[in-house]
């Protein structure tokens, strides 16, 4: 009996939509930059010296006007709030909060309280392709056990978030020697491929994201290996493969779910035959809605 | 003197931004489906037995239920607006009318009135890319004098709107044949490649569609050849040449300029090096507001 495949949809379905009109704006130095919840709002109040609050709005105190004095007070904030068990995950990185991606920071913040405050946070991620005929193979990582998110879940060859201080480029770099063990020579080969967006209402709090996509060409004889104890387990998988568990199974990551979907967009995998194109397509660039103030 | 290149960004200010708040809707069976600038809806105020208009919409009436009768109907409004000249450009092309591109067709409607409803169209794109080293070379065609769209304009070596009742696939195959006398046979190698949008505000009205473009490998010793007289001449650029060409010109047509932009994009030659990367692939894909009903 044939029946038809499951829908590539199901990725966009993983977590709930975002509801933006239950979320306070997050405003620095009259800029909108984030959305906070109203539970954790209310616990930000308690700290009248930093945040101010009105109907709409969690507002950075304006006796703060520059960016190391926000800095050291957010910091302290969150100190006081990961005691009180509030910011799970803490990674010790500072990411930088701004309104566009190549302004000065507003402030730098803690990785793991970005969710909280709603702020946009980038990230870099590296396709690993290898050729097979005509076509892709591409390298499929799984996390290892002891990874804080999400372990054991398949993850991309190399791909990690963007903290402040580092430019894309040397993140690429980077990531590819510690997670893959690819050497600079080869890692500088990896050419940008456009972006995809995240915006989901993860259990942590709102994932706002822009993800920058490289693709790199690997060598047949070329095994990555990891150095950071990150990855369990390195594998080559066909695009059939890697198609057919995103249409059937939730085994990746969600945003690198999403950067699969759109290497399969790109090398013509997935297209217009394929009923839930414009959808696909449109959901991997959701347009994140800040206020231009 | 080294001097900053100009932006790509150019070519998204070359038509102003719509502003969808001086338009109304357009409604067809409860559906919103494009959108009517205020002296057009006055134009169809003048048939009321085919148009009903309230303060904010533009209704297609409810006595017709039938995609056919609608068409019929819609069709007789346009050949008397066309004696007034208000429906500049007639094709004899009939495009499809919908919410979503795989549902069947609300009405067709006259392409050349298609602007002037505000309504969604569709359109295939095949970039056609010789190889270059490791890199690529691309086939720029030049509109033939007699266009009555853009003559004289930098198109892409094949690229059309799509009709109703031709699949994008056979579509493809039509106008490569037609455009660039490419055979069947290698024109059934090209590939998906994802899609642009457009929304502009055309001089002949709202111009909002949905691009499928598909990139399409030629032989080096291929040289495109016209059938159908909309060519004057095709032309093997450098990826370097048509970059800095949508820098500084706005040479090629608006929608092929951007399905110009998503190939550099893809091929990493526009990359997060560029400082509006984010909006330049943001652009690409405008996300367009049509309220769900």
């Amino acid at each position: 009996m044939h029946s038809e495949p499951a829908s590539l949809l199901r990725q966009f379905r993983r977590y709930p939509a975002v509801e933006f009109g239950r979320y306070r704006r997050f405003v620095v130095a009259d800029h909108h930059v984030g959305w906070v919840a109203p539970d954790f709002a209310r616990e930000l109040a308690t700290f009248p010296q930093v945040f101010h609050l009105d109907d709409q709005a969690v507002l950075f105190h304006d006796r703060f006007t520059e960016a190391a004095d926000r800095s050291r007070a957010i910091a302290e904030v969150l100190a006081a709030l990961r005691e009180r068990g509030l910011v799970p995950g803490w990674r010790g990185e500072l990411y930088p909060v701004n309104r566009r991606f190549e302004e000065t920071p507003l402030l730098l913040m803690e990785r793991a309280a970005t969710p909280l405050f709603g702020v946009l946070s980038y990230g870099v991620n590296v396709n690993g392709l290898v050729r097979d005929g005509g076509g892709w193979k591409v390298w499929v990582a799984r996390r290892s056990a002891s990874k804080q998110v999400d372990p054991n879940m398949l993850d991309l060859v190399v791909g990690g978030g963007l903290p402040h201080g580092i430019s894309i480029r040397d993140n690429v770099l980077k990531e590819c020697a510690e997670e893959a063990g690819i050497p600079a020579a080869l890692a500088r080969q990896a050419k940008p491929a456009g972006l995809v967006t995240l915006m989901i209402a993860a259990p942590e709090g709102l994932r706002l994201g822009v993800q920058f996509n490289f693709d790199l060409e690997l060598p047949a004889d070329f095994t990555p290996r990891n150095t950071d104890g990150e990855v369990a387990e390195f594998q080559l998988w066909s695009l059939d493969r890697l198609e057919r568990n995103l249409r059937e199974a939730d085994d990746f990551m969600f945003d690198v779910a999403l950067v699969n979907l759109d290497l399969l967009v790109r090398l013509g995998r997935v297209g217009p035959d394929d009923p839930d194109y414009l959808d696909i397509v449109a959901n991997l660039r959701r347009s994140i809605p800040f206020v231009r103030t």
